[in-house]
């Protein structure tokens, strides 16, 4: 089956904002088994709206529209598209009391014009929308599928997993069910090469590697008659994969980023952490601290990007920063130290390093980095060498200072016999 | 004139990549004064590739395409461009030899497949690629411009910058100037009043207003016979705006960001700046150290997100926390004068607030931020109330607490009569 994209919006022809619906919309459609072969974006003009709607019906199965779904008289994707297939819009009782009672919870005037959102072309589907007023459509006619999706991505993006999926996996006959298995510490073409034997001879379930910032995520995606049966095809790849990866992989679950899986971690054992940042000026903490309810956990974070902040604030000495340099594993060390010792917390990460433009040497180049984890008094550090700008340079710090965390938790619970009881 | 984008790219259709490309095309184009109705993305497919480029020289006068420029076999843009526009490719001399070089310099192997990126169509403008091998390409014909940029965004921007914008501003018979003025303090809406009658009634220059995060940009564009002239009409409009909304403009220079606005205040008066956070956890301090070289100027940084750390390292008393609570005018007053003390910096910035999705009550809902900014004693503090996700809430405080960092360093010189000599 072929879907094509289609974007609705001038914002985007004029380029105020990134059409970041499309990489989402194609990345669950590959991971549905649908081919996605051209996407667009035309501006909210019905005459242009209607040309690019009858391309894509001529050359792909399922169209998919997003955005222009808005109360206003400038937002005409469902009339459009209904006059497209021949329909007729008609008032949705449903759609008309979940707008009342949207507007009604938040005390906001209700105008006149909202009404137009739940007008559904007849014999269409309207689809729930759980956070906003315009309901989603799906309309069918010819052995044709046209579905209206509301154009910002906290509407879109619930709507699709929780409606539009299981509709076009039932299209197939049967579910597709995946699993995102999150691999860190492993380079992507290790990790290609680790599963290429399962990626050369896959039917059902296939494995699709993705890789993002410092990290490999392969989704396994089953197809099924039912849920049970997804899961049967499943467990015996994600066994496998447990089997090749160990504890590489840090989560199975899609929602769980690397910030939260390492948040778990200490928190199962009660560990509490502080964080000291040169080069990365603040972005590790603030990265922690994006799981919500890490205020038991993280203690207190320190940046200290010049050398005098350094010594003042974790005690590094003047003598080892002359004779080491700030960007050294002397001085990862010492700030891990320094950090556990005026935190008092269990877990200390200490980064310090060259993120450029300037500053680098022949010895030391833009990109050399340590990281330093102090996990209980045990200090580990690690030498790297990233490449990228300086934003790139800090973005992989972070990540790598993550992984070393995960990495050192871990051993140490080795140590302590965590969880063998 | 009608200019219509192509990206091509088997990447985007799989959503691995956003395409980003397009919203910079887009903005650019619009400033040109080029109207844009259709954006595409397409595969590296020959035959719908063909179609693609086939169907956008029918209804646009200037066709952008985008990527698959590179090496490879399945990089095929300017083959299939130059077959639709009935054009042979033939080696380019002056890019052959700079691919050669380009490798020569980097100690790599050249290989054979290389060549391939320096063969244009013949007539065609080839496009010097300062940042990579592939040059880009311009083929006129029947009234029609096909332009072939690479898809690396860091080889396209400089590529369209430096040499596309002259080419397309040349066919306008002259030159295309804009400036950048950026405005913080000011809301969006209250941005538009002020300059209505200013765009009601703009020929040329022409000002168009776009709102990124918490700031106002307005792009002031003058098209001219060459830019001296372009200069004689952009200084009144800019002189107008500046009248306007004085202080509030912090560059008229589109690299300037708002963090390096702030970084170059402190360093011009010599002030150090230290920070205390806690809901946003690092994020300010990540944001002015975005800024190279801010090494002379942040003295250091203390992340406090739980009671004890605000204790412990801000010094904020027990008696006011359970008082008045975390999340209150007094502590954030108190963070701020605490971080001065301990890092000794002229200026602290602290900040503390609920960033969600837990711990909003009736009194202090998810969104209530203090900010607090000490300039050499003096101490400011404002309340807020930002919407949004805990990401977004996060992001808001920070340019929020830049926005109030220049503000009171400015108000500071009215006190030191700083520049005025």
């Amino acid at each position: 089956m072929i879907v094509e994209l289609i974007a609705v919006g001038t914002e985007l022809l004029l380029g105020n904002i990134v059409n970041t619906n499309a990489a989402y919309l194609s990345e669950r459609c590959a991971d549905l088994g649908l081919s996605c072969f051209y996407q667009s974006v035309v501006g909210d003009n019905e005459e242009r709206l209607a040309n690019v709607i009858k391309t894509a019906l001529e050359r792909s199965d399922i169209v998919i529209l997003s955005g222009g779904l808005g109360p206003t008289a400038d937002d005409l994707t469902k009339e459009t598209a209904a006059k497209v297939m021949g329909r007729k819009l008609e008032m949705h009782e449903p759609s008309r009391r979940t707008i009342e009672e949207f507007f009604q919870r938040r005390n906001l005037e209700l105008t006149e014009n909202n009404w137009k959102q739940a007008m559904v072309p007849e014999g269409a589907i309207a689809v729930d929308n759980e956070n906003g007023t315009a309901p989603g459509v799906i309309i069918e006619g010819e052995g044709k599928k046209v579905i209206l999706l509301p154009g910002p991505p906290n509407e879109l993006i619930p709507m699709f997993e929780k409606s539009i999926i299981p509709y076009l996996s039932g299209e197939k006959n049967g579910t597709i069910y995946s699993r995102t298995v999150k691999i860190c510490g492993v380079g992507e073409s290790k990790v290609e090469t680790v599963v290429k034997d399962l990626i050369d001879g896959q039917s059902n379930p296939t494995i699709a590697p993705y890789a993002k910032n410092s990290e490999v995520h392969l989704r396994v995606t089953a197809s099924a008659a039912d849920e049970g049966e997804a899961q049967k095809l499943l467990t015996p790849v994600l066994d496998e994969l447990m089997g090749r990866f160990g504890s590489n992989i840090y989560t199975m679950d899609t929602n769980v980023t690397l910030e939260k899986a390492v948040a778990d971690l200490l928190e199962e054992r009660h560990l509490t952490v502080s964080t000291a940042e040169s080069c990365t000026g603040g972005m590790l903490a603030a990265r922690l601290i994006n799981v919500p309810g890490i205020s038991n956990t993280y203690k207190s974070g320190y940046i200290t990007y010049s050398n005098k902040a350094k010594r003042k604030v974790l005690s590094v000495k003047k003598s080892l920063l002359e004779k080491k340099g700030a960007v050294s594993e002397e001085t990862a060390v010492a700030m891990a130290k320094g950090a556990a010792a005026i935190s008092k917390a269990d877990v200390a990460v200490a980064v310090t390093g060259i993120a450029g433009p300037d500053g680098g040497t022949k010895e030391k180049p833009v990109g050399l980095v340590y990281i330093a984890c102090n996990v209980c008094g045990k200090v580990t550090v690690k030498k790297y060498h990233f490449s990228g700008n300086r934003a790139k340079i800090r973005e992989t710090t972070v990540s790598n200072a993550l992984i070393l965390m995960r990495h050192c938790i871990l051993k140490h619970d080795e140590e302590t016999a965590f969880g063998k009881k």
